[in-house]
């Protein structure tokens, strides 16, 4: 029996165990090739029919992504689409809106400021990133070249339930890198949506942009050849050399994901339980604190603190021994956070919450 | 007996039989972690002190990098570096030299292009990229901000046999994707170099720079965060979540070379016996021709081409069918391509060599 832990990483975070077991089954001999599939051309006929194209239709299948829109396979993380977003989108009078909610979102709103005229429409920095203000209460800009928001706060643990409603002729940008594939999207609603792999895909270092069609070819002049989408679009993201692998990895989630829940509904049920759970348990204590607002936590990432510090400290340290690892909060915030992407069973959630029963029972 | 093709790819190439065998044995539980290295956080102490640490302690040592060079592991393609090397070094008279000798050293004239004056100091095309002109011959600007070359062309099979000598106060800059790590470099002579991955190192998806200190934070103003050099000094290639699995076997290539050869000098002798192997078995017969001038022709990628496009067709397809796989040449330039790099052992140049005097003999 293979020792595995429960591992609450925030990204790079836990593959679900089929795909790990897959990938080294077939790690010296992929398909009786005598090679292992990072052995081989990106351009080969073996790589374009079983890798590249399934990765783009299983994906295409589980989100339902129309046929007007592409999916871009961009190497590099989500942090490279700070500066891509506005040098693709903001267009010739180079204002764009930004949704204010966390750590990741500040992050996009800095890298875009240096590119053009950014209107923070709503901040949720004086409520501590604990709750998102009402949509009547942001100051949309008419004419933003497009409006961005992070559907999902990694760090500080908030999400929306909602998409937000803008004007139809301005493009929503999301970056939903720790909220792709935890349930059903409207991708519909969106001019882009981007996520890196390393939470709910697979392997650090893989982007996935899926595009408006309509939205491609409208970079600035000077926009690095591998920073415009365009360039992604026109070669089926072969332009130069993909990381092979982690698409290959991706596909193999995306396989998981079908064969064990058939749809993001269905995975979405499973993901909104185990959430409950924890936040139920959290709420059922004093010792237990999650001061986000019940409308806006995050189903992904479950943030909470202890009394004390150092109780912190020592939760982090006792669950590690425990097999329950990595669930230290992220260093700009400190705390707990615990990370229940799709790859995280309930079983894992349920040890979680035992733990935390006991913990209490004993520092309590 | 696991099967094992001999893999002459040129890229993602063949990785070190070891190198995969331990990535799959510590694929489910890393050093009793229990989790996999692809799982844990790029800023846990285990990830810092076993894989990202002892990469960078290891290149150095390897490539006897002197003190005021940084390592940086920059994800993303060889190609991203075709617009970062004139945004970070062009400098304020936006003027370098680029030496031209085959399809690689074109593609990144092409994209400087669009940042600054190039001056293209030296060109093979006249040759059809089969020999590298004399120095004497090259026109280099005395005003140019660096100096580019590739030192092999992966494509064209052409290499340089020594490194350019230029004025000491211009960097000089090198594509060394398909060279790194296949014999000794004089680091000391270079301002930068690079090299993607996936040939000498190991995935796709990650480029190594080396880049000598002063060079740092001259970018342009409006240089993408993750497109300047800098950010990644500053921050241990840690500023954002890196390739973290790439890196790790990265790592594990690194280890493989130390203990196998203990020096790229040993590396060096082996590189050079199986080229002079392939060459002079070449050389032999008038059915297989290499027309590189043999004072650049390449150790790493050996190109050659038999009497009709039917027989260079029927010769792949017979190879691989023999377990020699991924023969056929660049889809711009056709033939063949024997790609020889570090994991190709020797037994591999001779299997083919064994292979093409057969193929001869029933075909020739």
């Amino acid at each position: 029996m293979v020792h595995r832990a429960y591992n609450f990483s925030a990204g790079p975070a836990t593959i679900p165990l089929p795909v790990l077991t897959k990938l080294q089954e077939e790690l010296l001999d992929w398909r009786g090739t005598g090679m292992s599939v990072m052995e081989i051309s990106h351009r080969s006929q073996d790589y374009l029919e079983h890798v590249l194209k399934p990765a783009q239709a299983n994906l295409r299948q589980l989100l339902e992504i129309p046929e007007n829109y592409q999916i871009l396979f961009i190497t590099g993380g989500a942090s490279h689409q700070f500066a891509m977003v506005p040098l693709n989108l903001m267009g010739q009078n180079k204002q764009a809106d930004y949704l204010h909610t966390g750590i990741w979102s500040e992050k996009a709103i800095k890298e875009a400021q240096r590119y053009g005229d950014v209107n923070v429409a709503m901040s949720n920095a004086d409520s501590q990133f604990t709750s998102i203000p009402a949509q009547e209460t942001w100051q949309l800009n008419p004419k933003a070249a497009y409006v961005h928001y992070t559907p999902n706060e990694t760090i500080n643990g908030v999400e929306f339930r909602y998409i937000p409603n803008i004007e139809e002729k301005i493009p929503l940008v999301a970056d939903m890198s720790s909220y792709i594939l935890s349930r059903p999207i409207n991708i519909s609603k969106f001019g882009l949506i981007y996520a890196g792999a390393q939470k709910n895909i697979g392997l650090a270092g893989l982007t996935i942009v899926i595009i408006r069609e309509e939205l491609l070819g409208k970079a600035y002049d000077l926009t690095p050849t591998l920073y415009n989408y365009q360039t992604y679009a026109e070669h089926q993201s072969l332009y130069n050399t993909p990381a092979t692998l982690s698409i290959y990895l991706a596909n193999l989630v995306f396989e998981w994901i079908i064969s064990t829940h058939s749809s993001l509904s269905n995975m979405a049920v499973i993901n909104a339980r185990k959430a409950a759970k924890l936040y139920n348990y959290i709420d059922s204590t004093s010792f237990y604190q999650n001061n986000i607002a019940t409308d806006c936590r995050s189903i992904m990432n479950v943030v909470f603190r202890l009394p004390t510090l150092e109780l912190d400290e020592e939760f982090v340290k006792e669950a590690s021994a425990a097999d329950l690892t990595n669930l230290k909060g992220h260093r700009l915030v400190g705390g707990i956070r615990a990370s229940i992407y799709n790859a995280m069973p309930e079983a894992g959630v349920d040890a979680l919450i035992d733990f935390m029963r006991q913990f209490m029972e004993r520092h309590g």
